[in-house]
């Protein structure tokens, strides 16, 4: 039985409990602050970081080594994507996510509405949450970009960028920094994603201490 | 013919120069520096960041999703491991060296020895300089680690983990930040790497403007 270490509002590790979904792999949670620094993420994880999956026999750590093997390891249904060009799409903006949404948007977002509200109990900065909002918007303008020329984010079939961009985007959404006004494509886009069941799964989870807007989790938004 | 547009110092372009060159694959080197934000770079990588792989049909960008689009379509030597484990941890130090040893020594040795140099012409902050130091030690100590257990970073083979740690490792040197001393293991590998006609044409290389320790390309360190 697989066992995953993650809090509810780890973008990575929504990224992996999706992808995991999608596959039909089911994994016991297991609840992990990183910045507690527990002895069992460190052992279990050198960077003291969230996703760590582990089955007592095999430690896996970061949500792209992650969900690569389980791509590699359970047939169906494929997310990296096709052929090699479209798999390096599609690794291309499942990075972009990862690191620069994560970056400019979530990560000044669980630092400012999440980490201050209830570890340091620090008020939270008007200016970072800012800078986190006008970040969200140019990214779902390059959604909709990216959706003027493909059906799905990378290419003709769900995969690995959709699951990395909707995990980053739900945090942030839970956080109250996305604003879907102006961004129709985008909004079709991630109300497909609400209606995957594997995604609906994330969506019903809460993070203790913090409640997300009211449309959060409604298939109509 | 594939054109890399890159800059002498960057981690990411000679990690991918590095697989290239493993892979036998030969490409042009066109010099692209991403804080002038060029039109060229803009229009091939909307993160305007090197390194982009272009042959005037396809564009391909991250160095991951290049190294691993090598690695599915030049069958030898495979970079990425054999068993899906195998691959997962390699993909897991692969990201390790790529995130945590850049953000915490390569970016601020390049900010404040390159960039300020070259660029802002500002004065070193040594502060920043003593950090990123100690960081490169704490880094140094995890590789002996590593080699505790395997022959190469990430188990019995070279691959992306060995590929992605040196190209980080070499620039922090190239900047003067790494200190082999007390670090037998890590020095015996890096001796290694070093004395591959691969990895040599990378270190062969200069960034105009800033000099490398004499030690740096020595076989003999
Ligand atoms: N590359 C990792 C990043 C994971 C990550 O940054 N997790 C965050 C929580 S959302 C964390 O543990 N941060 C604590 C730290 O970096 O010290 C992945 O893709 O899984
Ligand atoms: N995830 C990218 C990172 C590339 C990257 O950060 N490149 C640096 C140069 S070493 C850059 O272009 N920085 C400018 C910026 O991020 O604005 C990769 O793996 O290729």
């Amino acid at each position: 039985m697989w066992r995953l270490h993650q809090f509810p509002l780890c973008p990575f590790s929504r990224a992996v409990r999706f992808a995991m979904a999608e596959k039909g792999v089911t994994a016991e949670l297991v609840a992990a602050y990183p910045w507690e620094r527990s002895e069992t993420l460190s052992r279990l994880n050198p960077a003291i970081q969230t996703p760590v999956l582990e089955n007592g026999q095999m430690v896996l750590c970061d949500s792209h080594a992650i969900i690569e093997y389980f791509d590699e390891t359970v047939e169906r249904p494929p997310l990296v994507g096709a052929s090699a060009s479209e798999r390096a799409e599609a690794r291309r903006l499942a990075g972009w996510f990862a690191q620069r949404f994560y970056s400019e948007v979530t990560a000044p977002l669980l630092a400012e509405r999440m980490y201050k509200r209830l570890v340091s109990r620090e008020m939270p900065d008007g200016i970072g949450i800012r800078n986190a909002n006008r970040a969200a918007e140019l990214h779902l303008q390059y959604v909709d970009d990216l959706l003027d020329e493909n059906r799905w984010l990378a290419g003709p079939t769900f995969g690995i960028a959709d699951v990395h961009a909707a995990a980053q985007i739900s945090v942030a959404d839970y956080l109250g920094g996305i604003d879907w006004r102006g961004h129709g494509q985008a909004k079709v886009w991630y109300s497909a994603l609400k209606s995957r069941p594997s995604f609906r799964a994330l969506l019903a989870d809460r993070m203790e201490g913090i409640r997300p807007p009211p449309d959060y989790d409604k298939l109509d938004f």
